[in-house]
C-alpha cells in the first residue's frame, strides 16, 4: 500500500497539475476543512469578496493560457492550458456565481466549479429536519440540477461512498473542462475531504488530449479547403476570439504569413492576428469592399452574436464560408463533425508549404482614420479622441480587457502591440464581468510570470456590478491598471431608448477614493496606488505621458469624465438600427 | 371596445394592486421600452447597481408587510398584502439574482421576477445566428428552466402569442405568488411591452383569496386541539418567523394574552410575540426547564433549520407538536394537508373565548441576564456588552434585520419594544442579503407611510457582498441606520474551523468614507448621512446617545470594532458543537 493523503490535497493537486495555482472563492462552513489543504497542494486561497467576483476572476485566469501558450509552446494541446477554479458553498455560495460561470461556458472558458455541500449523510439522508442553505424541502440535488444546462460534466461525488471512484470522476470531470473548453461542476461533501486516498494516483497523468479527428472527414474537408484556395482570386480571413482559447493563434498567423491573405477580426477576436502584419485590415466592425466582395471566408473560433458582429453585420454572405469550431468545421453552412481545427489547420499549413495554392490576392487595406485635429488642452474628452490615444499607451505583451458597453465598443479603435491579447465578452455581454476577470488576469500573469500589463477599460456602470474587485486586487497586491470611461449612465442604452431617461443614470461615485475606501494601507513601498480623475484633453494626455501611471505597477485607477451622450461617430449608424430594432419588433 | 392601455402598464398596474410601488432592477436592453411606462402606472423604478442587490431588497420590500398589516389591518387575507419585484435581463441580469430569488422561495416570501427576454420571433423562431446574453447554442428556454426549481409559478407569457392569454397568464402567477407566499417567474419579451391590452381587464381583481381549508381536516385538527389543550398541564408556544410572512401575528398574540401560555420563539420568530406580556420567555435560543418538560407544543410559521434552532435543540422533543404552516398543519408528525392555519387559529380563539380550556400553567419565566458590570470607558468592545447596549436604543415600530452571522446570533440578545419586526434569515443564510434587504425595507416604509426606523445590524463580512446597495440607499434617499459588527472576519467560521487561517480573515474597509464613496453630495440638508467608527465602549455610548444618530433620518454607519475572536458567551457551547460535528462527519 502507497501513502495516502487527504482527498482535498487530492482535488487540489490534480488543478495545479492543469497551471491552475489560484483557486478563488468565498469559505463556506461546509468546506472550510478543505481550505487548510490548500497550501500543500502548491496553490493558494484567493478569498474575494463575493462569488460573483470569484467567478469571473477564474473565468479571466483560464484565459490567459493563450499568452502563457505563446511563452510556453511546450504546454500545446489543442486548448488553453490553464483552468481557473473556484469554490463556493452550498446553495447561497454557487448560486452567486451561476451569472459568471454561465458566461465561461457561453465563451468556452475552462473553469472549475467546486461546490462544498454538506456531509454524504445530510445529502442522501432521510432526514427530517432541513439543513441550512437549503430551500427547506428536502431536495438536496437541486442546485447541481441547476448547474446541469452551463457545465460540460458534472461531478456529483458527494453520491459516493467509495473515495477512490469518487477521485476517477473528478479526474474525468477535469479532463472535459480541458477537452471541451467548458466550466465543471464538482459537488463535494464535507465530510470527503479528510478521507484519505492514494497518493499514487496522481502519478497517472490526466488526460487531456482531445479525441482524434475522424480522419475521413478531417480528410474531406481539407481537400475541399485547398480546393476552394486554388480557386479563390479574394479570400478573406476572419480572426475570433475563441481562437485564444482553443489555441489557434499560433496556426492562424502562420497561415496568414505564409499566404498573404487579407485578415481581420470580430470584435472578440481582437489580438488574435499580429495587427502589424502587412494584409491586417483594421476595418473591425465594417465591412470593406474586399470582404463584401470575397469568394472564399474562413473565420477561426468562432462566436457570431450580434454584439460581436455589428449586429451580423459583419458577417460576410458568402457561400464558401468555412467555420472552424474547436472540433467540427462548418463548410458552407453544413457542420462537419469530430474535425479538430487545430490539427486540421496544421495539415493545411503543411501542404501549403508544399504547394503553393495562394494566389496573391488584390488587396487594399483600410487606412487607419487619419489623426484627428489634437483637441485642445482645456476641451472635453470625446470617445472619438479617446480610443486612439490610448494606442500610444499600449505596450507589447499587454493583456487589455474591454468592459461591455462604450469600452467594448470603443476599445476597438485601439491599435495593438505584438503579443497584446484583448479580453472581451462576445455573446454574454455582462455588465460588471471585466473588473473581477482583470483580477484573474494579474493573478494568472504574476503565477506564470508572463510579461506585460493588466490593462482594464471598464465603465462606470460596469464598476458598479463588481466593484468589491479592488478590495481583491489590493488584498492580493496585484498589478492592475484602470481607465473608467465615465459617462454617468448607460451610453450605449440611452441610445437605444430613453436618452434623457433616469433609469439610464448612474450614481456618480467617487472612483479616485476607491483605493482608499477598500482598504490599501497607504504609502506601502510595496504596493503603490494611484487615482486620478481627467477631465480635460489636457488631463488625459498628462496621464498617459505621466510614468507612474505608465509603469503598471500596484493599482491605477483613472477616471475619465465623458459626456453621457457622447459615443463614437461610427457607433451611430450601429446604434440607430438597434434603436429602431427595438420599436419595431 | 374599451380603452386600450400597453401591456407594459398593464403589468405594473397589477403590481400596485398588491402594494408593491417600487420596481428593482438593473435595466436592460430587452424592456429598456417597458421602463417608459412605469411612471404612468403609479409605480417607481429602483435602479439598483447589481441585481442581486435587486433581488434582495424587492424581498425586503415584501416582508415589510407584516408591518403595514398590523397598521392597516383592513388588508389581511392570510399572506403578505406587499409582494416584492424586480426586474432583470434575459440571461446575464436574472441569473445574478437567483441567489436572492432561491432565499425568497427558501423563506417564502412572495417576489415577482420579471425577466425582459429577447422578441417573441427570437425566443420561438429557427434562428441560425445567436443573439447576446443567450449560451450561443440555441437553448432559448434554459434560462427559465433553472428558474423552475425557484418559482411556485412561472409565466413564461413569452410563449403567446395573443396579448390576453399572456395577460391572464401573468394575473394566474400573481395570484399564486401572493397565496403561496413564494416567488413567481414573469417572462416577457421586448416586442410585448408596448402591445395593446383591454385596460378594463385591470378592473377585475385579482383573487388572492386563499383556497379554504379542508372543512373535514380542519374540524378535526381543531378538536385534537382543544383536546390537547384541555389536558395539557405545561402547554407552550413558539412562534417562529413564517409567521409574519403568513398573517399568523394577531392571532398567535391573542391566543397568548387570552391563555396565558408561556411562549417563545426560535432566533426568526422574534418579534412576532410582543416581548413585554408576562407569559413571554426570552431563553432563546436555550431550552428551559419548562420547555423540556412541556407535553404540549404549538410552533406556528416554522423553518425548523439548524441555524434557527441552535442545531436543532431548540425545538422541544415532545410527542404533543403541533406545526401550524400556510396550509397545513403538522399533528405529532403526521401532515394533515389543505388547512389554513390562520383560519384555524381564528376559529381556536373563538372556541377559547367560549370555553376556557386552558389551565393557567405553572411557569417561571427565565430571567434576562443580570446587568454585567458597565465596561470602563477606554476598554474594548465584547459582544456580550453590545448586543444589551442596543436594546435601549431600539424604539417602538423599528424593523431590525440581522445579517447573518454575527448580528444573527448576537442581535437575540436585543429586547424589543412592542411593534418592533425582526428580518433574519432563518434558513438560506447568505451573506450579504440584510444590506439590500434594509434598502427594500426603508424604500417599503416609506412607499406605505409606516413609522419606526430601519436599522441593520451588519457584520463586516456579509457588508462587502453587497456593498453597492450603500449606493442604492443614497441614490433614493432612504432612512437606514448601519451598525456594522467589524471583527475583521468570517468570526463564526472561526470558531468552526481556523480561528487564525488567513482564509477566515475579512480586509478592512474604512466603512465611515462609504456615503462619500459612494456619492453623496456633502452638506445635502434634505440627505444628511454620518460615519463613526468607535473602539471602546466609551465612544460606542456616546454614540448611541447621540440624537443624530437616534433621529434615523438619512443614512448612519456606526463601524463598531470587536476582537476578530469574541463571541458571546452562550453562543460557545453551540459553536463547539458545530465545530466537533465538522471534525467528526
Amino acid at each position: 500500500m502507497g501513502k495516502h493523503i487527504p482527498f482535498a490535497q487530492y482535488l487540489f493537486r490534480r488543478l495545479t497539475q492543469l497551471h491552475c495555482h489560484s483557486l478563488h472563492g468565498v469559505p463556506g462552513d461546509f468546506f472550510l476543512r478543505a481550505l487548510d489543504h490548500i497550501p500543500q497542494s502548491g496553490l493558494r486561497w484567493i478569498g474575494n469578496a463575493s462569488e460573483l467576483c470569484a467567478g469571473y476572476a477564474a473565468d479571466g485566469y483560464a484565459r490567459v493560457g493563450s499568452q502563457l501558450l505563446r511563452h510556453k509552446p511546450g504546454l500545446r494541446s489543442g486548448s488553453s492550458p490553464i483552468v481557473g477554479a473556484l469554490m463556493t458553498t452550498y446553495g447561497v455560495g454557487e448560486l452567486s456565481a451561476t451569472n459568471a460561470v454561465a458566461g465561461a461556458y457561453a465563451e468556452s472558458v475552462p473553469v472549475v466549479h467546486f461546490v462544498g455541500t454538506p456531509s454524504r449523510k445530510a445529502m442522501w439522508g432521510d432526514n427530517k429536519l432541513p439543513v441550512h442553505h437549503t430551500l427547506g424541502d428536502g431536495r438536496m440535488n437541486v442546485y447541481a440540477e441547476m448547474a446541469k444546462s452551463i457545465s460540460c460534466s458534472r461531478a456529483l461525488l458527494y453520491k459516493y461512498d467509495d473515495i477512490t471512484t469518487a477521485a476517477e470522476l473528478y479526474d474525468e470531470a477535469l479532463q472535459m473542462a480541458v477537452i471541451q473548453s467548458k466550466p465543471v461542476y464538482v459537488g463535494v461533501a464535507s465530510d470527503m475531504f479528510e478521507q484519505p486516498v492514494l497518493e499514487d494516483m496522481l502519478e497517472k497523468p490526466l488526460d487531456t488530449k482531445p479525441p482524434l479527428s475522424n480522419w475521413r472527414s478531417e480528410d474531406t474537408v481539407l481537400d475541399v479547403l485547398l480546393d476552394k484556395l486554388r480557386t479563390s482570386r479574394r479570400p478573406l480571413i476572419i480572426a475570433d476570439g475563441l481562437s485564444y482559447h482553443f489555441d489557434f493563434q499560433s496556426e492562424i498567423n502562420a497561415l496568414v504569413s505564409l499566404t498573404g491573405i487579407p485578415s481581420m477580426c470580430f470584435t472578440f477576436g481582437k489580438g488574435v492576428i499580429d495587427e502589424s502584419l502587412p494584409t491586417w485590415d483594421p476595418a473591425l466592425p465594417n465591412t470593406t469592399e474586399y470582404s463584401q466582395n470575397a469568394d472564399l471566408v474562413l473565420i477561426f473560433g468562432p462566436v457570431l452574436g450580434d454584439t460581436n458582429t455589428a449586429g451580423w453585420s459583419a458577417i460576410p454572405d458568402v457561400q464558401n464560408t468555412f467555420l472552424f469550431n474547436l472540433d467540427s468545421v462548418a463548410v458552407s453552412g453544413h457542420v462537419v463533425p469530430n474535425v479538430r481545427s487545430r490539427t486540421l489547420l496544421q495539415r493545411l499549413l503543411m501542404r501549403l508549404k508544399e504547394e503553393n495554392v495562394v494566389r496573391k490576392p488584390k488587396f487594399e487595406r483600410t487606412q487607419r482614420d487619419a489623426p484627428r485635429k489634437a483637441p485642445s488642452a482645456n476641451s472635453t474628452i470625446l470617445q472619438d479622441d479617446l480610443w486612439p490615444a490610448l494606442s500610444d499607451f499600449v505596450k507589447p505583451e499587454d493583456t487589455l480587457l474591454l468592459a461591455n458597453g462604450t469600452p467594448l465598443v470603443g476599445g476597438r479603435a485601439i491599435q495593438l502591440k505584438s503579443g497584446c491579447q484583448v479580453i472581451a465578452s462576445p455573446i454574454w455581454n455582462a455588465i460588471g464581468s471585466m473588473l473581477p476577470a482583470a483580477q484573474g488576469v494579474a493573478l494568472a500573469k504574476r503565477d506564470h510570470q508572463l510579461p506585460g500589463r493588466t490593462i482594464l477599460l471598464e465603465g462606470d456602470g460596469s464598476f458598479q456590478v463588481t466593484a468589491q474587485s479592488i478590495s481583491d486586487i489590493i488584498r492580493y497586491k496585484l498589478d492592475v491598471t484602470i481607465f473608467i470611461a465615465n459617462n454617468a449612465g448607460y451610453t450605449y442604452e440611452r441610445w437605444l431608448n430613453g436618452m434623457h431617461a433616469e433609469y439610464n443614470d448612474v450614481p456618480a461615485w467617487r472612483y479616485t477614493d476607491a483605493p482608499r475606501f477598500f482598504g490599501v494601507k497607504e504609502d506601502d513601498p510595496t504596493y503603490p496606488t494611484l487615482g486620478r480623475r481627467v477631465q480635460t484633453w489636457g488631463e488625459l494626455q498628462e496621464v498617459l505621458h505621466d510614468d507612474r501611471v505608465g509603469d503598471g505597477k500596484g493599482l491605477k485607477i483613472i477616471d475619465i469624465v465623458l459626456d453621457p451622450e457622447d459615443v463614437p461617430e461610427k457607433a451611430k449608424p450601429g446604434l440607430a438600427r438597434a434603436s429602431n430594432a427595438l420599436r419595431t419588433t
